[in-house]
This record gives structure tokens, sequence and C-alpha cells, in this order.
């Protein structure tokens, strides 16, 4: 696409800004860091910091400077297999279960790469047209992906050390008013307009925008909260095979499951290891990090469901997306109490995702694009749940209504909590 | 629900036929079996045939004799323990991975233990009530399935042995026309209603029936064949990620997947293990065999898709339930050529069973029966994809156009095959 | 060798009256067994008795009737895969692990073709010369340790039945009286002659017949009792890490265990299951089904140690080899109390295998045979320990003082216990 | 003991000399790694240099300094937990496969922890009796133990890096001239005396002294060579089972291997990662990171066998314990050829150590001390083999003649080869 002289300088001048801005604040997550908490990978599921900021910094040059930019140098051949994450397309790369055992390079190297592959897109953007800033602003929402993750994987990997170190000093948080009982919106059946309009920013996966037929619902207008969920793991929740999906039920024997991830006891008290660590667990606060089988069997347990995300989507519609989120590593990284009812929803963005019943699958008319891009979000349409709204690790302005996010079924280490729904 | 008397024996007549016809038909099919070959378990997700014809048993024992018969006796206290599949409700269990290692009781008596609860039942049918009729028709329906597990079990069992036994002598195949390319037959979008209207007997997850929006689709009109499948295999399609979900990609390198289950090559020739031993493979015959991985690699690498379940209900409606079925054993029992085009869509029902593209949740407005039958398909809801239309291996009569089968996407054992459909 | 007429006469009518003894003791241990007890496996340790009674039979076929006999008819060429145990030399092999999917051939096919190979034997026998009466003698020496491991195996499939059926019907034991204290029987130490020499049927790992330094010792006159075992128990030693070997302590936070193998505990009760059901633990008969690990780990305790095998073989130097033993699958089938003190050692044969401290290694000047035949043993020379005695399972004559058995040391299937000894 | 002042002054100086000396060392071993080398543990049998470093620590803070130092000050209470290797009597541990979580305490902490508890041993050493000084004695061998583990852990850590990070520059090898054949070295038979006897610091397992037995045997004069290890990989030696102990065979077939560890072959050249990168396989050199199965195939091969340890100490007496040890990290870091013939045994000490036949099994007459030093050794006696002569990763001074290491037979990543022995 051509443009005026004038726009394409506007363009380029917000793409620059955007572009430093997201890669400044990866740099800042990353400063309560030390070499080997940059390295270590807790689990599988799980990536290095370290490996976080390289392969951001590799899908620029890979995606962008190594196509497009006659004579740039790139920095370290070797980088493409060490940091491809699963792009198939774009050659052989190292096994997603041994990242962690790559201590060199060091942090301060893939600083250093960072720094080089910044330099390179600066100058690259002020030659870019709408496809290539099209593409740089794909690149800085993928940043801002693995962002979240980055802040969810040192979770996990500081609460395997039994020092249970915090990620950022914990402070103090202001008395909040207990939020009451949940109240419940109600929403008129139909045919309803969801999915992603392309008119500005949005993954693949959330379009094309469509039709979807709904029945009348009615939704909670707050998150489910932590003394919620004491009550049901008092009322025996986790040990009642009725409630549970098969599948889930066959993950509580295996893993003992008592509680949501991060929980533990001491003499009677409920504590939760979290990126300020270890902390009594706020009973008014959303509960975050369990899975969809708990969801789900607190929603039978509760006489409830979750709701769909076609559901979620037309509540959502037209709501402001505000909320707890994080901030270059700042804010509070802990989900936050509802507060007193307002007469509408309530946390819908930030706080924690919530798990909607539906399966993550292509919306009508889905097409993967062609080339590497394309397989972003289609080949993982399969046993996996979406989740909406985002979470209090998700950086600011990275989310939207449309947002869809998603993960299998068991896992827990991400915020993801829930809201509850039923039939009208 | 009081009867009339002269409703209430015919009702009393006709269940007492269709009791008699489905118990007689499991015996049957039990016929070729000796008592090692109806013992053994070949891998956890099957189960034996001593298990099938003692668990279909079970269950009119424990929903049926045992809470409405006064005085009935017991044939086998021990029996709860060891022939109930999954109902928490019924209380414990023996672990399903160990089924194959109970080699007492026998086959006979298994068979013993049949004629025992048929003879209460037969008594007991004298008195029933429409809801005691109706919950036997669930039993038999329920015997019906496994009916059809059996078959493929044995399949599974058989096709281990490198004697390769077969489960019935092979015949002779009338030679039939090639099916000629696929046609396709368009169909227009809009609300459709979809799901059993509960006039009939369905099972709990087939309703309820519901307004469904669908886009203008188009689906071949008739399924993929194993010429058409051996294209695939030769253009490289178990070798390209790019065509596979990541799920399905991992398995492939996990488990060395090159061809359908079953599938062997010897001096150049493609063989395949059916109940009628090994046999080459018949290029006109639907493939079967293939997991939801294997039927979406297919379709995208064909430029298609699969068809969503509403899309195929839709196009289902109104034809005949007529296809390639299992007869008490007897019949066919591998998948046949569609013959010559018709102009209409063949091979809907029977043969093999159609993966769609949808994964399996509850319909708008379901909710599980209270008790142990509330247990029978909700709990599965989860990462398991529908098939639809039924199989050479499925009783006649057993299947419809609302009936939803599920299996997880990569099981390969059942006679699974696919149909294409695209965008209109 | 050339032998004369009248020695020729008389060996071959020796090894035929032997020949037709064994063959026939290892039918009569199938005496009880249906289709279905025949062809299971319980674990992969475990062989089907099925496959006992061919795999035997596979040996006089493949070493002794094809390569000698011209004109002999193969029974079923397929067998050589399907039978064979662990022979590289002769060619491929089903695996272990899926000896019990093989559901047919039958029980009844499999004693035909013992029949066969029998009849072919038995007209053999009439021309043999030494070297093949040696080599019958290893056959049938090699099926009286199937014979042992069938009704092992066997055990372990009814243990794993919830029904606990019977091999044998039990018996009233005969009251008697109860073993008292161990008495102590000392020996000096100095060079003593262990191993076999050769002059009558040995296993090759028996030799040669060699020196060996021992220290001076005593060592327990009769066996381990369930009634000390069970103090051991009480006290805490399965609790307690100091006792144990580290690898022995893993298998007990492994496999969570508290008691012998097939024990289980009833209302304060102690039970065990055997080829008689399952029975009440008698505390004065020997323990049996323990581990190595265990073993040592209840020497340490006691303050003692295991015996080596060479302090055990002088031990059993010249002593009758009397005992309990099996007999054609009659015979008691458990181990006996010890009765009362006679002044020397008692039980030192029969009743149950006795692990020594010895790990099974190569005596000085071993060398394993050429061919087939040399496979025998001395590929399994690593990480078991050796065992000495017999067992109640173990078929009468079939050992003697030299005779060597040898398992992982956190085996538990084989009637295996222990004595003490120490330092003297 | 009491100690005349002269006596007592020297010993301590003498302590504080050595423990200088030995502690020096570990730092100097961890001077190239960084903080993230020092925290990733690449398998469960390795562990981070940190906790090595860390664990040698605490072995002095445990075992002197808290029973024996009033008013000693525990660096951090949490070491304990974190630091404790497999004292059962010490306390709860942290599970050692996740031992490489653990990113905080830093490198930087670990040596500040190093330094106090230095800083108080050396005041304690002061004060020392011949009690303590044993025990510091015993804790140094124990460190010099890990830093042999410190390197081979590391490289295998960084073997399994993409980019083989080299621990130490390479530096030019001199050229030597090819060693030739092996030569053979004869003794007789009869009873010799082995073990260690106690008048100089030596490990518990090494003793008591004690007659042995051994039969007349013949030794090579040096170590197998990476060439002649070539020839056996030529000639099938990896896919010849005949030539395997059964377990080891398993090995092959599980892991696929085809060549010692940290070989590869690139363009038809082998080449081998070492604590110098990735280098040439030098033919001349011992063959090193192979497992006992390998050892003793190659034996069976070359028609051989491997030394009982018996053999090996009677060969190895009186010999001058020289040889290619490690030197603080320094010195050369890989096993040396031999050098021409000296009509005696080359090699018997450094470069590599040396697998023999023999089980690790308690010397007669061995008893555990009593408390947590006795849980050295003893209870590994179990599935491991003796290995002798020490490596080119064994700090100097380390080793002598009665020296018994001993590994699983499949463990590769120590620097392992072997001397091939024969009956004369």
């Amino acid at each position: 696409m051509t443009l005026t002289t004038a726009r394409a300088t506007e363009l380029r001048s917000d793409a620059l800004d955007r572009f430093r801005a997201v890669r400044a604040d990866s740099r800042a997550l990353a400063g309560p860091l030390s070499d080997a908490d940059a390295t270590v990978q807790s689990m599988p599921d799980a990536s290095p910091a370290k490996w976080h900021l390289a392969h951001t910094t590799w899908f620029f040059e890979t995606m962008l400077l190594k196509p497009n930019v006659g004579g740039y140098r790139v920095f370290d051949e070797a980088y493409n297999f060490l940091f491809n994450s699963y792009y198939e397309t774009v050659g052989a790369r190292h096994p997603r279960p041994k990242r962690g055992l790559i201590t060199r390079p060091s942090l301060d190297e893939i600083l250093a790469y960072r720094a080089h592959v910044d330099a390179a897109m600066e100058a690259f953007i002020g030659d870019a047209d709408q496809g290539v800033v099209d593409l740089i602003e794909l690149g800085l929402n993928h940043e801002q992906q693995h962002q979240e993750l980055l802040l969810t994987d040192i979770l996990h990997l500081f609460a395997e050390n039994p020092l249970k170190p915090a990620y950022r000093d914990p402070e103090p948080l202001a008395v909040a008013p207990t939020p009451g009982e949940a109240g419940w919106v109600a929403f008129d059946g139909g045919i309803v307009e969801i999915g992603h309009d392309g008119r500005s920013f949005g993954f693949d996966c959330e379009g094309p925008r469509h039709q979807a037929l709904i029945q009348p619902f009615r939704i909670a207008d707050r998150l489910v909260t932590n003394g919620e969920w004491m009550a049901f793991m008092a009322d025996g929740g986790y040990r009642d095979p009725l409630l549970w999906l098969a599948d889930g039920w066959a993950q509580i024997l295996e893993h003992e499951w008592s509680a949501p991830l991060y929980w533990e006891e001491r003499d009677g008290e409920h504590l939760q290891m979290t990126l300020r660590g270890l902390q009594p667990v706020d009973p008014d606060a959303p509960v975050a990090h369990v899975s969809y089988f708990e969801a789900d069997a607190f929603a039978s347990w509760a006489g409830k469901r979750l709701p769909s995300e076609a559901e979620w989507e037309r509540a959502a519609e037209g709501l402001p997306v505000a909320g707890t989120f994080a901030k270059a590593g700042a804010g509070r990284l802990r989900p936050k109490p509802a507060g007193p009812s307002t007469g509408g929803l309530r946390q819908m963005f930030g706080d924690v995702w919530e798990w909607t019943r539906s399966p993550f699958t292509p919306y009508p008319g889905f097409k993967p694009a062609a080339g590497a891009v394309g397989e972003y979000n289609g080949k993982f349409m399969c046993a996996q749940f979406v989740l909406r709204g985002g979470s209090c690790a998700t950086p600011e302005g990275h989310v939207r209504a449309t947002y869809r996010n998603f993960f299998q079924p068991d896992k827990r280490w991400q915020f993801s909590g829930l809201r509850l729904a039923e039939d009208a």
C-alpha cells in the first residue's frame, strides 16, 4: 500500500514509539532477575526468562530484518536453532524441555542481542511501509504475550525454591471493603456478532467477525473469590468425583490436588506463593491458578456453569478495558478484590483470565495465513479451552473484548480464575 | 405414568422382544471367541470381550433388578466390583487397565451370569411400567455400544497376534465399480434445528433439540477412500508438520505413524488387519482407523476441512439410516466402497464413523440426569471430538442422525474415517 | 563318544524314562488351569503358563529335533517366533511384555504341540548318543525351571484377581510344634572347594569347581519365620531408612512396601495369598516373597548379615537334598515350619530360596559355551543376587548344593526368603 | 587420644594447610563458571556446581562446627535442607532431581557461605584433637570427590548445549608416539592381601585389609585406546547382541548407543565433547565415557575379560600413584596416550577410571560406622561395579591402590574406560 509522505511519517513515528516502549518493558521485567534466575526452566511448560527475551528478539530478526534488510548482520547464527519456538517453517530448533540447559549465552549476552536487533529495527522502521508496520505490531503483541509468560514462569520457578524468593518486594495492600455476594446480570438470547473486525490489530484466531447464536443467560457481576473457593474446599469439593469431568478426576488422583496451585497450609492458615513472595490468601481477592477442571467442578458445586466465550464477549461488549494489569513488571502483580457492587459487571478485564466453557476452535471462515506467521494459533486448536479478559500479569493495553487466550484444561500456572454463569 | 392394560401389554411385549433380540446379539458376537480370546485386554483403552458381556449384564442387575425386584438373588456379590465401568455413584471398582487379569470367572460363568439376569429381567419386564421400559431401553442401547466395542477390541487384540487370526472367515467380495471423484452437495446457511427431540430413545447428550447457526457449506457426497489416503501418504502427508495440529505432530514423532492403524506393507503391497484376517487394502473402500489428527491433516492437505456436527446433521436430515452395519457379528464387518454416484449423499450411515471438527460439548440447556445414569456422557465432555453416522461394527438400528459418538483425537482403533467439507 | 551297545541301551532307556516323567509333570501342573488362566500375563516379569508349556517344547524342537532328525515335520513354523525366550542366536522373537496377548494358539493346541514333539523325541531318544542325552538333560532341567516359574507366575496372576482363586484347594495343615529360637552352627575359615565338578548334570554357571577363601562364620540353623518378620514390621522395619540399601529405600518410597508380597491385613489379621488361596499367615512358617532389599534390611535390623554363597555351600556340603519341594504340582505348595531343633542345619533345601549376599558373577575360569546354549546364564551376570537351596515350588530332584538361582534384588514373586549368618 | 603439645601443634598445622589447599582448589574449579553455569542440573545423576560447592561446605558445618563449636552461628538455617545429599540421619532434604531449580542463593552467596565456614573451621582447627582431624580429613576427601563430580557434571551440562562451550580453552597437544600393541604382564595366583590397612586415610569401604584368593592372570600394560574402540565399532560391536550382557543390550535398544558418550560424527570424522570443547577423537588416547556394559562387551569382542578388583590391586601393588590427574581445574583434563612401552604397567593411575568385573560389595568384616558418617558407602553396595585408578578429573593425591570407586553399569558421564585381562 502506498502512503502519503505525511501519513507514512506519522505511521513510522508511532511504530517507533511503540517498539521502544514494548521492548523497554521486557528489559524492565528482567530487572530483578539474576543470570541464574533467567536461565533455569522449572517445567516443560515454562521457559527461561532469558529464552523469552531472546525468542521475542529472534522474531524481529527472523521475520523482519533477515528477509528485508540487505546487509543486516545476524548477531549469532546459532541463535536461530536456540530461540525458534515452534515454527516448523523456519527450520530445526532446540527441544523445548531442554531450554533450561543453555547457560550460555548469558543474560548479558542476550541483552546485547536485544540491543543489536533493536538498533537495526529502529533504522528499519524509518523506511517501513504499512505491511512492515503490521508485522512489527504482531511482533510486539507476541512480545507482550511472552512478557506475561516470563512473569508466570518466574513465579513457577520461585515457587519451586524452598526459600520462596520474591520477584518484587511485598507492599502493604490497601484495606478494601468485602465484595459481598455476587450479583447477576441478565442478557437476551439471539444472534450476536463476535470476533475481531480487522480494523485494528488482532490475532488471527480472533477473527473473522461473525454471527453467533446465544440463548438468554445470566452472568455473575464479579469473579469467584478465594473465600468462596475455601468454602468449596471445606465442603469436600476436591473429594467428590461427581463434581468433576472424568479427566479432571484423573488429575486429582494422580497429582493429589486439594487446593489451587501455589497454596499451602501452615498452622491452619492458607498461604500462597506470589510474585511478592509467600503471602496469606486474601479471601476477598479472586481465586487464581485453578485449572479448567477445577473451575468446571466449582461451577457444578455451585449449581452454575461457566460462560461460553460468545456469552462472555456479549457481556463485555462496550465495557472499558480497565482493571488490574501489569505495568512493565510493576503494578500489583496480584489479582485485586472486586470492591463494592456497581450495579454492572466488575473485573471483566485484568486480575485473572476467566475460563470459558468453549473449546478453542476456529471461527467460521478462519484460515491460517501463509508462511511462518500462519503457524501462530491455528495449530493449537485442539483440546484447549478459551480464557478471556486478561490478568494482573497481562501488559496493560494488550487485551480487548475479542481476545482469545487458550490453555489445556489441566494447566494452572497462569493467573486463571473464573466467573459463573447460568441459563436465564 | 399409568398405562391402560392394552397399551401396557403391548409395551411390555415389545420391550421383551427387543430385550431378547439385543441380548441374543451379544451372545452371538461372542460365538467365535475362546475363553482366552474373551479374557485378554490388549491395551488400556480396550476391554476384554468377557468384560463387555458381564458389564452390560451388570447394568441390568444394578440399575433395574437390585433396586426394583424384591427377593432378587444377586448372582455374585463380587461382580459389582469387577464389572462396574466408571460409575462413581455405584461404588469402588476394579482398575480399568487390570480388566484383562480376571481369568476367572470364565466365559462360561459369564454366560451363566447373563442367563441368570436374563431370566430375572424377563420376569420383571412382565410388570414393567413406562419408566422401567425406558431404563431398559437405555440398557439395551448401552449394550449395543458395547457390542461395537467388543468387535473393535477383538480386532485390536487379534492384530497384536503375529498369527493374525480372523474373527470371522474372509468371504469373497463382490466386484464393484470404482466410486470415482467425490461430488459436492451444497447447503444454505442460517438457523437450523439439531439434536434429539426426546420423542423416542436418545442418549442424554443428543439433546436438547435446539437452534444452531450455520454458514453456507458444501459437503462431499462420499467418504474419503483408501486410494485417496495412499495418495496423501505418497505425497508425504505424514512427514509435513505444516499439515498437522501441534498435538498430532507430537503423536507422529512419538509413535512413528506413517499409515492408518492396522496397515502394514509387505513387498510393496498395502495390507490391513481386519475382522476377517489380514487382507489387501481395497483402494475403493473408505479409509478407516484414522485419528482425528490424521483426518484433519488429510483435509488440510486436500485444501478442505472437516464438517461441523451441525453441518453434518443438517446434511443428514431426512436421509434413511441405511448402510453397512453389523448384524449380530455377521455382516460384512468391513467398510464398503461407495458405489456409483447417486446425485445425493452416499455413505452417511454405516461403514465408518465420520470425524467432525466439533469438540464434544454440552448442547445449550443440557443437564446430566440425577444419579448413576447421569454419569453417562456429561463427564466426558472435554478434549474429545464428535463422530457421526455409525460404522460397519455398529449394530443395525442403533444410530440415528442426531447420534453423537466421541473419542479423543489420537484414538484409532474404532472404525473412524472422514468426509470432507468446505465453506460455500 | 561311541558307546557299547549295552551301555547305550541303558542310557537311552534312562533318558526316555526321565523325559517322560518331566514332560508329564508339566502337563500335570497345567491341570488346574483354564485356557484363559494359561494365556494371561500379569506382569512383564511373568509369562503365561501356555508360554512356559510351549517354550520348553520349543527348546526340544529347536535344539534337538530340527538340527538332528531328518524329515522332522515342524509343528508350526510361526512358533519359533512366538516361543523363543531370549536366544539371540535363534532369530527374532515376540516381545516379552506381549506374551499375554497370544490368545491363539489355545492351551489345547499347545498340548497338541507337546504331544507332537514328545512323539518325535521319544523316537529320537532311541538313537541318542551321549551328547544328545546330555542336551536332553539340559532341556529337562530347563523345563523344571519353567515348572517353578509356571507356579510362581500363576500365583502372581491369581493374586491380582480380587476373587483370589486357589490354584489347588487348601488342605488342613498338621499342627506342628513352634520352631523356637534359631540356633547357630559355626564353621571354620580357610580355603574351600565350591562349584559343580561336572561329573553329573549342572548348569554352566555352577562351575567350574574352584577354590574359595572364606572367613570363620556362623549360620542360623533354620530360616527366618513369618513371626520374626512381623516383629520386624512392628518395630518399624519398613520405615527406618538406616536399615536399607539406598536402592531398597527407593523401592519402599515408590511402591509403598510395608510387608512381604501377597500379604494383606484384614481386621488386624495378616493374610497372604498362596497357591491354595488367601490364607492366614502362619507365624512358624518361613517368610517368603521378600526381596533381597528386604532380606538385607531384616538382617541389619537383627544385627546379622546374609551368608555369602560360598558360606552357604560350605554349610550345605554333605547334607541330603531333602525338604519341601513341589511334586508335579501336588505337594504342600507352601513353605513349612522348621520343626524342633535337630542340632544341625534345618531347611537348607526346599521351602524357600535363600537370598545370599553374593552378586551373581562368573566363577573363576567360567566360559559360556558356544552357540545358543551359551546364552543360558552368562548374559545375566549383572545386578542380580544368588539364591540357594530351592523352594516349595521347585520340582523335587531339581536342585543340589551347588545350584545357583539368581534374581534382581527387587524381585519378590518367587518363594524367596532368608537365613541369617554372622562373622564368627 | 591425648596428644603431646608438639605433636598436636604439628598435626593442627598440617590439617590447616591441607584444609586451605583443598578448599582453595574447589574455588579455583568454579573460576570459569558463571552463576547460571553453576546453577543448572543437566540430568538427575548430576548436580549443579553450586550445589557441590555448598554441599561440601555443609559437611563441615554439620559434622564439625555445629556439634563441636559453641556459639557457632549457622550461616543460613535453610541450607541444611537444601544441601544435605543423602544423609537420612541428618533430616529432610531437597529432592535430588530438583537441585537445579535453586537459582537463589546465588554463586556469590555460596562463596560467601564457604568463606564463613572456612573462617570458623580455621579457628576450630587450632583446637582440634586427633578425632577431629580425622573427620576433617574425611571431609576433605569427600570434597575432592565432589571436585571430580563438579568437572564431570559441567562436562555433561556443556555437552547438552548446542554451542558446545569449553570449560577451559583448548591447548595444543604435544605430538606423541603411537602406543603400539598392548603388552601383557603375568601374575601368579594364590592368596594376596588387599584393602586398606587403616594406617592412613581411607574410605570405610576400602577396608578391612584382608586375604583374597586369586588365580594366575595376565593384565594389559596399558588402557584400551580410542583407536581400538573405533575398530570395535567398525566391526559391528554395538550391533551384535551376543557380545553383550542382557541388561546392556536393553540399554542399546532403548538409548541407541553406537559410540561412547560425547562422541559425534561429522563428515566422517569422530569428534568428542571435552572440557576443552568439541575436539577430534585422538586414536592413541584411552577411550573414556564408556559404561560397564560397553567395557564388558568390548572385552568379549577382544576375547578377553575385565580384571577383578583383587587382580587390579595385586597388579598395582607398589606402583607409584602417578599419572594424568586434575590440578585445581588445571591440567590436561583429558586422558593422555600411553606413550611407548616401558616393559611394565602403564596408566594404572589417572587418565580414566578402569571398570573391573567386581560388583561393589562389602569386604569381609566390613561394618559401617555409627551415625551419619556410616551412611557414606555401605548403602550403595548393590548393583554397582568397582572402578579403580582415578582419572584425569580426579584431584592429584586423592587416590591410592586400594581406592574403590563405584557406579551403576549403565553410567557413562564419568571418565570411565578399561584395561583388559585374561586367565593365565
